[in-house]
């Protein structure tokens, strides 16, 4: 590894979004990660600081028992990259997402994502993850 | 940046997939990328190497305009990362997607993916790259 102790706190400040914010759908806790200007590519989520707090109480509301479960995670400079599966509800076959997050100045500024259900029966032996 | 010597040539090989083997959909390439055992978790392939050439033959007859628009690249140790936009024809939305690599010897040698249609009118006026 070569990451450089920015490149950590930059890994460190994105586990930290999985792990207070994102896990516990806690909108109280965004404004500790995330910058407010920050750029919203995901194709499901209206822009803005405010779209995401929105977004996370409804999903408390609507599947309390859903996790975000971490399977690997990267730092290149600013980015970090985050794959992840997510259950909304203990059965759900759920999501395969990969996030990439672009930090400036100690705040997430900027978010990508790619979402996919996760299937049973298909070609590939394998799992997802 | 602070990627090393040995994280460059991680990146340049997997860039050297896309530029010569996905881009041109070229089944005759792979083994110069692609470890013989590499284990594969996309959802919609079958796993092997030989699966993945009959693929992309397949891809190359049935969609020859196809492009595989890499939008970014980055690279933590063993891991790559390529986020890109694929159009099957022109004007085709296409798809988002994000693919890891893991690297072993000079080969790709594990790989997995994120694929989302992409769409028009949602909520999001950012685009998803």
């Amino acid at each position: 590894m070569s990451r450089t102790p920015q490149e950590e706190a930059n890994l460190a400040l994105v586990m930290g979004l999985f792990e207070h914010v994102l896990g516990p759908m806690d909108s109280a806790r965004v404004d500790e990660f995330v910058a407010a200007d920050y750029i919203q590519h995901s194709q499901l989520a209206p822009p803005g600081r405010d779209a995401l707090k929105a977004f996370l109480d409804m999903i408390r509301e609507q599947t309390p028992e859903a996790v975000h479960d971490v399977k690997r995670a990267f730092v290149d400079g600013d980015h970090v990259t985050v794959h992840y599966h997510v259950r909304r509800w203990p059965g759900d076959l759920g999501w395969a997402v990969i996030d990439i997050f672009r930090v400036e100045d100690g705040k997430i500024a900027e978010h990508w994502d790619v979402l996919q259900d996760v299937t049973e029966g298909g070609p590939n032996p394998n799992g997802p993850f």
